[in-house]
């Protein structure tokens, strides 16, 4: 046990203070570790460090409450706690743990000032769609086969090579979502996140050749405010996916200055040559021109303008409640050239303006820290923070080869576009460590809008590698540590694909009734509901309490209720302090199968595993 | 043993790349460590990973070197390296150290692609000077004292309390300095930086009245350019300090804007009222009113514009040789605004433009990596990458506690200005992992740019609470390790003062005789010459070859010739790996008592301690 303090309503009086305001800030100190005769809060307003002493509020079940202000000086307000102990040994408690040496500015714990994101999110849970493989309407026949597409039956297997890659089309429309939209309220998520429903030349249409309209194919337009409307009458918000980083070549902007110089929309890219037909793309793909963010004009259209892209869809008739910017760590980024953070801070004011209680998440696929201190994304859709980790510490190594298109077993050499030779072998503790490390650096409030999925439409899936018994486990783990969980349609069906292609699996609907599937089906929709019935899941604070090679225990800590949860790829048989687990012997079991014995002065927990399992413990008494 | 790579020419074919430059890239893997299957170096360019393949050059003395290219994408372009180990374990190796889980963006080795610092940075040894306590000419007695100052003999005690704390005056002046110049020759020190030399209205003078003039009571203009002329004739550079956070409150722009609503340089500051007689101030002392870099004009008065204050210094006839700039942490900083960065990257062009041999150091006395990423500073005054940890391993504590004026027995509450009850204990290990910490996040170039002082004008000096026998090995720490060597004026006279204002005493000439005082003279005279006679101690990398609780060795590595550093605080008997020491059983001691017995397979290193002990080694042969 040791000195505990996190972002969460138990211990930071306000997720949304104001700039200039004081917030109380509390930090919990374990007996059993020690009494402490000091205690400071360390803020450093303007990069100058300010103090605060923290007074002892008084004990509960063996645990020490200290309290100080905090003055919010700056829009992210670093603090860390100083903690002077009896013995004399001073400690340092930040987000990356706890300290004897002084600790980074980066690792503070932080309160956000910019504009706080929408109350919802932190209740979401997400559902990923990519619309030409979840479901096709009998509309879609009618619709003719565009020049670029091959055109597939919805039980072809996916073609990952070239052409097919991102010509292969199922046709699968907005129509086939609004048919099986109460899919989605079975499953329990609230939250819709659709890839682009853009008009392209590929099936993944993130090579947009208008933001202006929904693609035909998809239905167009009305089909889109016909999806939100029947997602929002069934408590389901839906967030669309734009391009911040490049448009297709084959956009209308695009296509007015290729080969024009001079032309109005020359100066939205970057165009290397005078005659306009060479220009800079995302990562060498001219299908991708970059957008130019030191354009004006393209802030204009594209954002801040009262017809822009960015406004239009969050306004009527469509009413989109947000959105997932793709490529989100390279926009406004080339070179000596970085506009991101003016970029995303735009986004963000224009969407507050139209309605601030939407959405802005970014992809940053990779370490994300930079740019998630609240200024603009509310979350980020990446991956070494949570689904990394949890692959390395959960998959099956004999899983890891498998048979390709000639029929050779391949060991697949890349590990989430990472060549490096194969998933990674983690412990438990390693799994912690990584998700400590990359949470280090992001706010509280930041972290909670982080999706945490398992995989989506640019990964392999998890089930394909996953240790025999570890999807409970997986799953259990996206929908109960802080962050926004993800299911990727399909997911629930126990779809498998070797990467970010072969996941992109048309949904087998009408397989439901089969027992796997069905068994599946009824996993996700146990623990989303798990999630969403109790807040502490939502909003509570996170205390590691047990951490080994195998397993970790965790609590999820608020006012009215804890729960307490459980994931171990082996056999458990922990014991830990009575203190650490205050209220253990009234532990309800909610999931899984594990038991909690708390009759002799410590908290034993047996189970078989690989085991997944969730209580509800008493919520956490403030003196 | 461990893989190795460090930002020295061992390791990186260029240390000033041009944006767009391939640069070849190393990294070491012995032999006792394992074999590599895969080594590949991951850039980060646009914040997009992107990989080269290293190609293994060769094995020497046990060790594997690898090699790859990197384009230099970004003006800061982080990398690491992948090592895949031939038992299929995958290694990450950064700045932090290897890693078996993901590491941070933050944490990477990075190239720098802004403007080099002068060349001569990397050979300086600093030596600071605080005018009004280094020494006093005859001509000092001519200057009337001013009406704000309480008049010292150069014999008085400091006087620590307000008034006299910063009204105290013992008359030190720059022909003062002039007189003293061949300590410094004999030092070795190639280097003076003096704080503030403007007229202002106390003995620090960081109230600068003016920018333009020196103070008539330092000897004026005619002084400061006659001290410069005198220092480069003797091979010593000169550096001013400027504060870009504030002015005093009798400086020129102020009084004009101070109660004059719409006077020019009202913009300059940050007036609160109507009436222009409230404003912000730094920390809140209204003698220090904060400077507003919003304010063109003040860019253009201050830094840019022909005739700057920045400008004026370094131009004939003063031809100073840089700045160090005060309170650079806080500088256009305050609440929701900061302007951090245009402000440092502007001074930095400017002194470009004059003459780019000049040098740019920022403080920032606590945590200074964000701001320290080459794009500005060359290095910073900064403490918690050297001088705090130094002081909490080699402190004595029973030291830490003195008399007080009312002759009470007092234990320093402070630390650094930290109120954390005093000097924390740590041992080597922990003086490592601090170092390793606070430089993880910073490029090597402006590691080798930042002060390492024991002690400066305003801290503590360190021999007030050091352990017996400690200072040989803090200070030949400061020399071997990366970074500026500092001596505070005074250290070398045995100077003791429990805080940055009595650390200001009036220097001892004449003493210099006494047993004492000409032993600590020798000390550093002995190490400073160290430092300069061994140019692997300036650019060499650096190799932690031994940590334990009591001791470090370490190697400063470089093609013609490395050294091997032990410093301890107890007595010594380590055996190392040879392959970790190849060349020891040539080692030619250089400073210190103690022995390498490489006979035998292993290296046996054995002293009495405390010890500081130096050995040259033979270069490193590269493949």
């Amino acid at each position: 046990m040791i000195p505990h303090h996190d972002g969460s309503p138990l211990y930071v009086s306000t997720l949304a203070p104001a700039l200039g305001e004081t917030v109380r800030v509390r930090v919990r100190i374990p007996h059993a570790w020690g009494r402490a005769g000091i205690v400071r809060a360390r803020s450093n307003p303007d990069h100058e460090p300010a103090w605060t002493d923290a007074v002892l509020l008084g004990a509960d079940g063996g645990w020490d409450w200290w309290e100080a202000e905090v003055v919010v000086a700056n829009p992210r307000h670093g603090y860390r706690f100083m903690i002077r102990r009896d013995d004399g040994r001073v400690f340092w408690l930040n987000q990356a743990g706890l300290h004897e040496i002084e600790t980074l500015d980066a690792e503070d714990f932080a309160l956000v000032a910019y504009p706080a994101p929408p109350a919802w999110m932190y209740d979401a849970v997400m559902y990923q769609v990519f619309p030409d493989r979840f479901a096709r309407s009998s509309e879609a026949d009618t619709h003719p086969t565009p020049e670029w597409a091959i055109p597939a039956c919805w039980d072809d297997p996916v073609d990952v090579l070239a052409p097919g890659r991102s010509q292969q089309l199922y046709g699968g429309d907005l129509p086939g979502v609004i048919e099986k939209l109460d899919h989605l309220v079975d499953l329990g998520v609230n939250l819709l996140y659709l890839t682009p429903v853009f008009p392209a030349a590929s099936n993944h249409r993130y090579d947009a050749s208008s933001f202006l309209t929904v693609d035909p194919l998809l239905g167009g337009d009305d089909a889109y405010v016909r999806l939100i409307e029947e997602a929002h009458a069934r408590g389901i918000r839906v967030i669309g996916d734009l391009t911040s980083n490049h448009s297709g070549d084959r956009h209308e902007w695009f296509l007015s200055a290729y080969g024009t110089p001079a032309a109005p929309a020359e100066e939205f890219y970057y165009f290397t040559d005078e005659g306009n037909t060479e220009y800079i793309s995302w990562l060498g793909y001219p299908t991708l021109p970059k957008f130019n963010w030191a354009s004006e004009k393209l802030r204009e259209r594209f954002i801040s303008g009262p017809d822009s892209v960015v406004a239009m869809w969050l306004k009527p008739p469509f009413n989109a409640d947000g959105w997932r910017i793709d490529v989100a760590n390279m926009t406004g980024r080339l070179g000596d050239v970085d506009l991101n953070a003016e970029v995303r801070q735009l986004l963000r004011e224009t969407m507050i303006a139209i309605n601030p209680d939407t959405l802005l998440l970014g992809e940053s696929t990779n370490d994300a820290v930079s740019d998630l201190q609240g200024d603009g994304w509310h979350g980020a859709m990446t991956y070494p923070s949570f689904t990394r980790p949890l692959w390395a510490w959960l998959s099956d190594p004999q899983t890891t080869s498998y048979r390709n298109a000639e029929g050779d077993e391949v060991t697949e050499p890349w590990f989430f576009g990472q060549p490096i030779g194969g998933i990674p072998r983690y412990t438990a503790a390693q799994f912690v460590d990584s998700v400590t490390r990359f949470a280090a650096g992001v706010p509280w409030r930041v972290r909670l809008g982080t999706m945490q999925p398992l995989d989506t439409h640019d990964t392999a899936r998890f089930a394909t590698h996953a240790g025999e018994g570890t999807i409970p486990v997986a799953v259990g783990l996206s929908m109960t540590l802080p962050g926004l969980p993800v299911v990727y349609a399909g997911d629930e069906f126990g779809a498998v694909g070797v990467d970010g292609e072969a996941s992109r699996t048309p949904m087998p609907w009408g397989t439901e009734g089969e027992p796997g599937v069905a068994a599946r089906i009824a996993l996700y929709r146990d623990l989303v509901h798990l999630r969403r019935a109790h807040p502490a899941l939502a909003g509570g604070g996170l205390r590691w309490v047990h951490v080994d090679e195998d397993a970790v225990l965790f609590v999820r800590e608020a006012a009215e209720e804890s729960i307490l949860v459980l994931a171990a790829r082996g056999d458990v048989e922990m014991t830990v302090p009575a203190d650490a687990l205050a209220g253990a012997e009234q532990a309800q079991a909610l999931y899984g199968a594990a038991a909690v014995d708390a009759a002799s002065g410590v908290v034993t927990i047996s189970a078989r595993g690989p085991v997944f399992a969730v209580w509800a413990l008493p919520g956490v008494r403030m003196t």
